[in-house]
């Protein structure tokens, strides 16, 4: 049995599945989208594949036009087979999306953390100018991470690398609060959507007004963004110290009220690191996800399963079995 | 002009310069010690150098039995011309050491910070095991720290990555003390070790007794230990959050009489994240840097000559120039 690897072939899928919409894209290498939709999503795996399935027949692509297939997922991965240890929003523990797929597709799929996905895609076509260095924070209603270093993505030895918001600090520990894996981070507990949303409610506004009410000197709000720039900025400072990275970027639903805050949170970061940076706002949004899937099967996945040589590949094989299948002739 | 990389050739040479200092060492790619000497430091480039070729001729080595050398220097680095920024320690600034030697060698020679080659160093013979996934502390009289991710080392975007003693926190802003460039940083203030010999010297001992007095429960030592151990082990779970590597590993001379907390530091790590990671101390000690340097020219210096392709070289060749000479036939 001889492994071929189909980098040659025009067309990669990519899937995002987020907690109420799964965005598919069909694009090339260049990143010129062919097909693009969205969807409800579900935690049921049948109707995901049901929908992708559907989806790639109405790109109008065979399998065989098709270099690999990625899947960004909001949770963290036990490793590269496919396996999901925890998705609180998709409700998965220990889901298997690799055995479930098992022989479905001719082609390899790779499943990642999403936020990692966002993190490439803005790199990609996004805010990121292709750097080789970069730090994306993803603060939806959580908070994740994502790095890029030497160009390459950085996951860890465990695959759950950028996990901000398990960052502590001495007031945490005088308080006695500390992370645990179900619960929020102690960071995230900080500066995440939710824990905007309910000061937000305290002082009767949404948080998508709460940067506008600061911006005018509603007292209540400037206390509450005050407050939120220096846990922001701490974070993105300590990062730059930490990574010396070319670019910062800000995503997830957040980020799209955070124009008008974003100058303060630059003026606090250089005060905070001698490093210089640029922080930038995500520019894709809600697609940077899907953009990125696709950069993972082009740049970083095809070509890991490609120079692997062939001894390698055996052992690998067990644990790539489910994302990877010969491909026809 | 034809561009010739001599990874072929048998010896590297690792030059670690330290404020008192120099070890010099001659070994091949499987890091078999051929020649090793430790010599008293000096500031002086001319100096250095007459101590480096004498080196290379009591090692017994033709320059064309040298594939490249490695200097690992105590400053941050401009870039890879061996433009040294700023070294406190040997009273450089803006010392242009690739402009120094240039055509002095006829192979090339690679001036990187001295923490990361220690961390190179460590992770190759000592106790890094060779992970891909690896932060290095280096605990001296200043702090210093290096990443390896993905199997290689984090430089970042201008070479400053790993600058783990400008970390803040929320005191610090409301103590309105804030880090400088020349100054020693915020969290170096804490932990390295200067300022553990003040407070010991405060009650009367020694910054290697003031572990064992510790243990022993002497009530002064206890507090300036607890409070090191936190600020420590703080450090270390946010770096174990934020990228996840396999191993950490403590080095610089702090890291000698570390031994006895070493237990305690892990206990309080594994409090404050909810990854696995192992912790260790230094195993190579002040041979750590040598043996990264030649660790360095080997696998990281001379492969990214290699695998530049040729219009970019001579683009690179501005850069290198300095860095890289032709080797003779």
């Amino acid at each position: 049995m001889e492994m071929k690897v189909a980098s040659q072939k025009e067309y990669a899928i990519g899937v995002d599945i987020g907690g109420t919409k799964i965005l598919l894209m069909a694009a090339d290498r260049h990143g010129v989208v062919r097909h693009k939709k969205k969807v409800s999503s579900t935690g049921n795996l049948e109707e995901i594949f049901r929908l992708v399935d559907m989806f790639i027949e109405e790109s109008n692509l065979q399998h065989q036009d098709i270099a690999g297939m990625g899947i960004g997922v909001p949770g963290d991965m036990k490793g590269t087979e496919g396996i999901v240890r925890v998705s609180v929003q998709m409700g998965w523990k220990n889901t298997d999306i690799g055995a479930f797929i098992k022989g479905r597709y001719a082609f390899p799929v790779f499943i990642k953390n999403d936020v990692n996905c966002s993190a490439l895609g803005e790199r990609w076509f996004g805010n990121g100018d292709n750097t080789d260095h970069m730090v994306y924070i993803s603060i939806g209603t959580g908070l994740g991470g994502a790095i890029i270093a030497n160009g390459r993505l950085v996951e860890g030895n465990n695959y759950s690398a950028g996990e901000f918001g398990y960052i502590v600090d001495k007031e945490d520990i005088r308080a006695g609060v500390f992370n645990s894996a179900e619960g929020f981070g102690n960071l995230e507990r900080k500066i995440a959507g939710r824990s905007l949303s309910q000061k937000s409610d305290g002082i009767g506004c949404t948080s998508r007004e709460l940067f506008r009410e600061y911006i005018q000197q509603n007292k209540a709000a400037v206390e509450i963004v005050e407050q939120y720039t220096t846990d922001l900025s701490i974070l993105i400072a300590n990062l730059v110290s930490i990574l010396n990275p070319e670019i910062v970027i800000i995503g997830g639903g957040v980020s799209e009220s955070m124009g008008l805050i974003k100058g303060i949170i630059t003026e606090a970061v250089n005060k905070l690191t001698i490093f210089p940076v640029d922080i930038r706002l995500s520019k894709l949004g809600g697609e940077a996800g899907a953009y990125g899937c696709i950069y993972y099967v082009f740049y970083e996945g095809l070509p890991q399963l490609e120079k692997v040589p062939q001894e390698k590949q055996k052992a690998w094989r067990k644990g790539f079995e489910a994302m990877y299948q010969d491909c026809p002739q």
